[in-house]
């Protein structure tokens, strides 16, 4: 397999800790956002929407977005899984990853702070609270969320959750990790989120995350 | 099973259709989005990101975010399936989903256009051009993207879709009649869209999309 990548992409950075957790080997293809090597024929005429990443499969076909290439290596590599056993348990995991892909992240990538940037031509301050409100509020949902969870485990006499849905590392800690990563690059603090805060740092202490880290990447600059 | 919802919500229009494909009765809770309802503590205390929709499942527990909850439904109900059965069928109509739920429909819900206008002071043609922007582009690569999943249909000697993958609608037809329905509102056409264009009247013909039409909604207004 093939991942096309950026270091800095946190699309990216989910589908490489979701490799690692899984200990799947792969090729690294750098595709460099900032020089806009994504836009061009290479890799836009092979992924509809030109966006990191891709997983390039050994038969040939392209896999892209996020979420559906984890749900994909979930499916086919089933060894160490990033989703519980049952459906109430991957409906939650499934919730907390797309609270941070659908209501977080897209509000927050590089081509949205440009148009804010160059078309609506917003101030350098403006385009840092813009960023600031959406990963601060979407952070502070989904710690809300992991305080319902942990209270509906409790009443259904569960053990208290290590990562964000039980004892292991999955899905939707895939997804925190690069979004608390990033958010810490715009001044983001963790202080008045900590169960965040927890998982993110047991999270960080285990080598499939540090081997996805941005830092870790052939690309990294 | 109730379904918290409101008539206009995207998010919720997805899981109605999901629901009436498959043929699952539910109560359907009207959460008024405009009026905040939604914010209130009877709701707000019990989804994290207080977003809809939410599905009330008998045995108590909610279930949050459209996307995690049609997995929860396809999991659980088998009968009538949204995705296909071999996980690469599975990883495009995923992707193609989270194409729309992660790209398109995220910049251009209400907290985002009220954020916009409040907050940055835009204009109503910024804030226009802005919807068309996004809904436009996002449509746009999902349409290249139909075609490229074409390409690869017919290379692998598979019948050519009717919906998005296959020949029944699925979890990604799901995403595209609402976000379709949205971008209709502000005043995109589907001219320079054929094979969107041709799934979505394929989908309005069916009487399921029909039942999810924010129309058929008790809430409509």
């Amino acid at each position: 397999m093939k991942l096309h990548s950026y270091f800095r992409s946190s699309a990216a950075y989910r589908v490489r800790i979701a490799l690692h957790l899984k200990g799947l080997p792969f090729d690294y293809v750098p595709v460099h956002l900032l020089r806009g090597e994504h836009r061009e024929a290479g890799y836009a005429g092979r992924v509809g929407d030109a966006l990191l990443p891709a997983l390039e499969l050994d038969e040939g076909p392209l896999l892209t977005q996020s979420m559906a290439i984890i749900e994909y290596l979930e499916e086919t590599h089933s060894a160490v899984p990033l989703l519980p056993a049952d459906a109430l348990g991957r409906a939650h995991v499934r919730a907390l990853a797309q609270m941070i892909a659908c209501e977080i992240h897209p509000l927050n990538n590089l081509r949205v702070l440009k148009y804010l940037v160059h078309t609506l031509q917003v101030s350098e301050d403006a385009k840092t609270q813009w960023y600031q409100h959406w990963a601060g509020s979407g952070l502070a949902a989904v710690e809300r969320q992991l305080g319902l969870l942990a209270e509906e485990r409790r009443a259904a006499g569960l053990p208290e959750s290590v990562f964000c849905w039980g004892d292991a590392p999955g899905l939707a800690d895939c997804c925190l990790v690069p979004q608390v990563f990033n958010a810490r690059r715009f001044g983001l603090t963790l202080d008045a989120l900590p169960r965040i805060a927890a998982i993110v740092e047991r999270c960080e202490a285990l080598p499939a995350f540090a081997l996805a880290h941005p830092e870790a990447c052939p690309d990294h600059q």
